[in-house]
């Protein structure tokens, strides 16, 4: 049983982007020929979440219009008093999302269904440079 | 330290449909006399979802209703002109609620409360027939 | 590769209360010497959560505030009918935001972000004595 782990760092373009990283992560359990195990990926920072999706172009307009109907970047949040930021909603956003998911693999594959990708999403109100946290245990 | 991965076949109704499986994932651990460690359940397919809850019949009523109001089945979905279908309120509750949760055992045994089980959320507009791995790392 | 699980109680004010439990997750895996790895943090009970959150008194009143409103204390819900109680809200909100987070740590160090704090959400409707298990698996 082995444990890696590995940074990785991520351009969005802030606002809800949605970036597939699943090339990434299943390339650095390639690289290290594990068989099976999983992996544990997680977004450093609040404004930000890692979750799974069928990534293609529809959800990536649905998504941000859902939530700024449900979470609205424009209103008062108290977060932005605290700081005089204007991101309240975005940290909002992540906490109920979550900042880590844990994928397993077999084979040295992720048991990803054909039409569902690893994803982060940003909230946040400007483009950003993420660090994701890649961690393999495995056999 | 062993991994252990299993797939496992699970029926359900669509539509908001909560399968509880923790007899299944329990029964996994025990089968394989693994004392300490945590299992990792998670769920093929974009339109599921993995998470935990008291499973009783007025949630298994109540979820479906206040989703339908949050991210509504009927309502226009740019995905759903992606692909033609009409599920994408199901993709959208899928990446909000999550595809995977890690839960820690003990002495063989799933350390959940006496009212929380595991469930698969299926939010897909059909029946389904989904594929979950359950996951064993411990010792 | 070592594992190891403990438990950790927790005061809660319910209502929402958010309650930060980095120290105590940081301080299991200092006092055990394990350099890396990753730490699972589940919540028994299916009225309460764990996530990550700045945690600044200004979304401490965000988060209870936008949740009345996606997700009402004072509405009919089926689970209040089942049980006679009066929490179904805390129900719903417990199965969205998930009963457990998986967190990486190298060199001993949580990889959170400098405003990025591991916190348990109490839904319930009362003060609560919350049990949180923490369970490191590394090296």
């Amino acid at each position: 049983m082995k444990i890696l782990t590995e940074k990785l760092t991520v351009d969005t373009k802030g606002n809800c982007d949605i970036v597939n990283i699943t090339d990434e992560v299943q390339s650095f359990i390639s690289k290290r020929k594990i068989s099976e195990g999983n992996v544990t990926v997680f977004v450093v920072g609040s404004t930000a979440a890692i979750s799974t999706i069928e990534y293609e172009p529809g959800l990536k307009k649905d998504i941000p219009q859902i939530l700024d109907k449900l979470i609205p970047s424009r209103q008062k949040y108290f977060h932005n008093d605290t700081w005089g930021d204007n991101n309240g909603h975005a940290h909002i956003r992540s906490t109920l999302f979550g900042s880590s998911q844990t994928i397993p693999f077999l084979n040295g594959e992720l048991l990803l269904g054909t039409w569902q990708q690893i994803v982060l999403l940003d909230f946040d109100e400007r483009p950003r440079v993420r660090k994701v946290i890649i961690q393999i245990i495995g056999e």
